[in-house]
């Protein structure tokens, strides 16, 4: 058995090595030499100590990023920075299947507009679920700006469940943005739009065109956002851009901001000047109040009408009932932040150098007073700009977004012209600390930085260029978030993250510790609905089941084959496969794809995924399993096979390319007798440590357990073939037999080098 | 102009900062309190010096990974193990608008088969262009395994020039690997099956299947594969794998191997052993040596037939005219690699624990010899194994790639079901060191490893599984690549890097600086053929050209707007959109997305892309630019009307929302004027300072003069206006001569920022 005897002698040159290494390689003196070969200074050092996260390391946050144009959510952890997933959301994505199995099909169908498919979304703002105005780690909700759609991701798999189109919009932007108990998610419009799906001259802009803010319902119990019980404020045509939701003190109601309250429409294409100088001439936009808890109510008192087939509360009931306010802001604002006490409230706009502070007290008692300085077109009312102000700050040019701190009153302003990061008071009005970003800042994260408690700590600065940060990669460059170290006293930048697909606009990070993913689904599981899939199937019940020319196939995939291997249908059958992964170990995941087909499934631990196509070409198409399971992955292989209608088979045997005699056979069974000796020797290294201390090595030992079944089942159809004197098949089988050895060998000596890694002690 | 008096004040506090700063928050007793904090050894961090690249530092390489299920390809650099980009290959990719715009969907069409659109690609192996056996930096090729299809990537601007689909095979695995001078592009099939597109039983394996290798042609004047001169070796049903081409020594040949020449056909629903016991019976499969110089003067003498409309040399041919052999190799094999003098080829078998070397003198004495131990059912002659070998070496368990280093004799395999790289000698035949990684090791690289001048340096191992190595993210989780330090005697494990999209096969890596991309396109360029776009456009010429319900509109974009801003059609009509970018500056890249019509592109700095489609249902559609370029970037919207058949208009005016009168004019004026005093003062800071010796700096000041330009033209408008009393359209031109002025602003600010951060002198 010379395979196993090698395994012997690296072990023991590694244990050498590893001795060795310890006393020369890492000193002081080489650490000098490599940062003066690098151009590092003490600073950078500093920053490599603060990010760099050895082998086996986890990140303290996760950030999930909205995708841009990608239509993705990105996660990335901090603060290695290392992007951990794209997950698929609005665009399909085939590495997970996204919108190539049927599960995942239905989804993306949800968010069809006028009966076409969406190919992709243009993500802003992602917003975790919360319970009591914290981060509960169970859900992400992320918005497509292009078309007014909102997907709800299940943080408990990382997998996009559902996505809801807009009953009135034509766009939105901002959203999604959570009420403190996930009661409602907000999406605000942005191009105002008719509500109809009908054509409207743009001469009638003011009196047709309209915006509107949409509170979405969240059924916690279902994990799916509920159009039925969700309602929206229909809102003047102002190009209402970002939300937040009120907390504590300001719970129960919602805050939009807005630009272009001009309602100026271009047209430089026939000498009007274009949208960008008509929407930024007025001093101030306006702050839209809405009172979401008590428009609730009103839904649930079944006093709102139904439009579009969805609630609608018009401005004129929104006023009558005293649910909707205006307040003038800085012009072309972008970011609306409450704090986490929920009694401020901070706007700042981007051809402004002041970021405003208002005081929800303030505005409290400007509502109870019904004291307003007047009323916009549309009979809203507004409070006045010194009723609502608390301070004006003077925080630089082109503020956009701000972030709170974990200490009271600090918080974190994006800079947008001047390309920095500002740090000050909004209590006492005064600036902190000013760092200098590469370039061009949109918005910012701290640390759970939008929940009712910020931890401070870190701090992302989403740059909108970053032109010369990196290699250059062609015209079309990365993006650069930087990681800024904010837990002292003054900033510090730590790192330099290249984003390469799609422009993140808006991020969040969790505490890693809330969330905690599966690694594996229940057997037979369907992932998109949470239920037990239709078409799954056990290990030794896989069918193909045909009605007609419509075939389901009930397969399963496993280390090292997909039953079944043969597939044969007729020219034009419409055909299912529905594949069930019968492993249960952490990242074993199955592929599946087919010449010619667009057929391509991600199959993790558990799952059931199909796909359906129309066999319409008669021919050969071979299929694989895609993702690298195992030493003989390349082997997991099959045929699909089309046969022309009415076509005849001749009754001809396989040509086998091989024939195998009793002396192959002894010659396997020699073979595995002896590779099972190796493997008995593992065992008895493994369970003479303290291995069940160790939960990866217990789940290791597990699945090798597994294996060992299998190979057992395959050497007594080897040996029973063997009996009947069939030495084709039986050593065929027996090689079968082998096969299953290695792969329990493989997991075998993963859990010896685990235990030797870290330290397991031998017990008597 | 209170908007710039801040930037004063934010100048003065970030300069103040700095200095506080370096002199207490870096100390040596910060470093260890992170370090102690964090856990870091002194290995780690080492590891992190050698890896951690500051704010704008640079890559020593690029790193071109294939993209696995994603159908895309991967840029990352080395040591930082960042990612950089994303390319859209054989996927649609919303961000780049590949896929979305006119001139990549023609692209992809390229790699129709059977007359249907194939929207992923399996990417496997991807290859530098070659000059002399060196990497050129020129083109990237890269494959599909699960539809027999090729790619080229050009380096001048990161983008999929080309698809082109093989005219035999139904699967392809061993691609792209490319001759020393790009002569020729390999692809070898896997899976293998019949060359015409009918129907065949598997009964006729032995006969009808049939696998192969394919020269590409590779046209270097036009950048693009020739289908018409390229061709194709017939080869036995042995599911061929990867290929090498031959170098110095061995040049003219090639090399790729196989699994399975067992011939084995599964079956395990109906009770036959399955694919992975019967294929991996033989203690031995096949590598396949083909003589591609001598194939090529046989096609360009006319000596060679075309089937399916292309060259296949058939086996009898191949054999009669001494251009095909085989040698027995370990069976499984995955790489087979020729060394950088061409002089050794190396082959390892997944379940072996040997590397094999073979001597290319031995096998062309074989040859000249004609000595074989036989012929293979199909009559090609076997090179025995004695007569070809160097060396058998144990170098761990399941060895599958093998990379070379600087030093002479130096290579690394990636040894699978051990988990572990082994460095050893090739030509003495001994290990010099083994490194454990986490998990499973499939290909691995170093640095220009494939070349005739291999860099050492670095070694990446390309992990198949990562279990327990990063933050949970569900069940299906991101691939592993390590970085290995291999400049020393001992290799040391520096980084760990999570892949967040896709299952990368194999990656390539190229010194940095050998590649030059553009950062812009020649004004009105299609950069999918590298061609004048026929509807390009300039400033000030943009149009709609009608004919019948076939609408052109050529348009443009620039911070920040669209022409034209309101596009009107009738239902029913076929729209196209073209639009040039008229940006110079660097990453100045806008996007155009809209409502409902799956329309996004990604227009560069000069590029001209279109969409089209069918305005099939009237309507409001707004559209916007979807990369945020300027600070009014959400302002660059626009509207397209789809009215109904025979609409007829209403002779309305436009509804202002907002009238102007004298004062908001002289307003607007005064401050336009302060702002210019403002921007005078900035630009006497920087021609003041040796700018020119900066060129960030001299691009800054380009576009900055170019803004001022437009500033001066809209400022004429609004004078126009003004002296004709018209205070409307004075007021809002005014507000767009400020707009370019805060353009100006924001590129004169981050010019003299970087000369005060880089320390640029003072010139009398």
């Amino acid at each position: 058995m010379k395979m196993f005897k090698t395994k012997t002698t690296s072990l023991l040159i590694g244990l050498t090595l590893g001795l060795g290494a310890a006393s020369s390689a890492y000193s002081q003196e080489s650490l000098e030499d490599v940062m003066k070969a690098r151009g590092l200074t003490q600073k950078d050092l500093l920053a490599a100590a603060k990010t760099y996260t050895p082998t086996g390391g986890r990140d303290e946050y996760l950030a999930f990023s909205s995708g841009g144009q990608s239509g993705h959510v990105i996660v990335y952890g901090i603060p290695s920075m290392r992007i951990l997933k794209y997950i698929g959301v609005f665009t399909p994505e085939p590495w997970q299947g996204y919108g190539f199995d049927d599960e995942s099909k239905a989804v993306l169908a949800q968010g069809r507009i006028n009966g076409k498919d969406i190919v992709y979304g243009d993500t802003h703002h992602p917003a975790f679920s919360e319970k009591e105005g914290d981060y509960d780690g169970r859900y992400l909700f992320i918005n497509d700006k292009a078309n007014p759609r909102l997907a709800v991701i299940d943080l408990h798999d990382f997998e996009t469940k559902q996505i809801v189109v807009n009953p009135f919009f034509k766009s939105d932007h901002g959203g999604a943005f959570v009420t403190p108990n996930t009661e409602y998610v907000m999406e605000a419009s942005q191009y105002a739009a008719p509500y109809s799906d009908e054509f409207v001259p743009l001469e009638e802009f003011n009196s047709k065109y309209r915006g509107g803010v949409t509170y979405w319902k969240f059924d916690d119990k279902k994990g799916r956002l509920n159009p039925d019980e969700s309602f929206t404020f229909e809102l003047p045509p102002y190009s209402q851009d970002l939300s937040d939701a009120g907390k504590n003190a300001s719970y129960g109601w919602g805050f939009t901001n807005s630009f272009c309250s001009e309602r100026y429409v271009g047209g430089i294409e026939r000498g009007r000047p274009p949208f960008e100088a008509g929407c930024s001439q007025k001093d101030t936009d306006f702050l839209h109040v809405t009172n979401w808890k008590k428009a609730a109510e009103l839904v649930a008192a079944g006093k709102v009408k139904k439009v579009n087939d969805a609630y609608l509360i018009t401005m004129d009931q929104a006023v009558k009932e005293g649910l909707l306010y205006l307040i003038p802001e800085p012009k072309s604002p972008h970011g609306v932040d409450v704090s986490p006490k929920g009694d401020h409230i901070i706007v700042s706009g981007k051809l402004d150098s002041h970021a405003w502070v208002y005081s929800w007290a303030k505005i409290q008692d400007a509502i109870k007073n019904q004291k307003f300085e007047a009323k916009d077109p549309y009979g809203i009312p507004i409070i006045s700009l010194k009723d609502a102000l608390h301070k004006q700050v003077q925080v630089g040019l082109g503020p956009l977004h701000t972030q709170y701190d974990a200490k009271e009153c600090v918080v974190y302003t994006s800079i947008y012209v001047d390309s920095m990061v500002t740090k000050w008071d909004y209590c006492e009005g005064k600036v902190l600390d000013q760092l200098n970003i590469h370039y061009n800042i949109g918005h910012l994260l701290t640390m759970e930085g939008d929940s009712v408690s910020p931890d401070g700590k870190y701090l992302v600065s989403l740059n909108k260029l970053s032109i010369d940060r990196f290699n250059p990669v062609g015209p079309l460059h990365p993006q650069n978030h930087q990681l800024i170290d904010i837990s002292g006293e003054k900033m510090q930048l730590l790192y330099d993250m290249p984003l390469p697909l799609g422009e993140p606009h808006y991020v969040v990070a969790i505490k890693a510790d809330k969330l905690k993913p599966a690694v594996r689904y229940k057997s037979g599981w369907d992932s998109r609905t949470d239920k037990k899939h239709p078409y799954k199937t056990r290990a030794g019940r896989e069918k193909v089941v045909r009605e007609g020319n419509r075939v389901h196939v009930y397969g399963t995939v496993i280390r090292s084959h997909i039953t079944p291997e043969i597939i044969e249908v007729e020219e034009g059958d419409e055909v299912s496969i529905h594949l069930t992964n019968l492993e249960r170990a952490q990242d074993e995941v199955h592929g599946f794809a087919m010449y010619g087909q667009n057929v391509q499934l991600s199959i993790e631990p558990g799952k059931t995924a199909s796909t359906t196509f129309v066999a319409d070409k008669a021919g050969v198409y071979p299929y694989y399993c895609t993702e690298f399971c195992s030493a003989l992955h390349l082997e997991m292989q099959g045929y699909l096979l089309v046969k022309p209608k009415g076509y005849k088979a001749k009754a001809t045997d396989m040509q086998e390319g091989q024939q195998y005699t009793k002396a192959d056979y002894d010659k396997q069974v020699k073979t595995n007798v002896e590779t099972q000796a190796v493997i008995d020797s593992v065992v008895a290294f493994i369970t003479s440590h303290n291995y069940k201390d160790f939960k990866t090595v217990v789940d290791l030992v597990t699945d090798a357990t597994d294996q060992l079944g299998f190979a057992e089942e395959a050497k007594k159809k080897a040996e029973d073939f063997a009996a009947k004197g069939d030495y084709q098949n039986a050593t065929l089988w027996a090689g079968q037999w082998w096969q299953y050895q290695v792969k329990t060998a493989d997991l075998g000596l993963r859990a010896k080098t685990f235990l030797e890694e870290n330290g397991a002690k031998k017990i008597k």
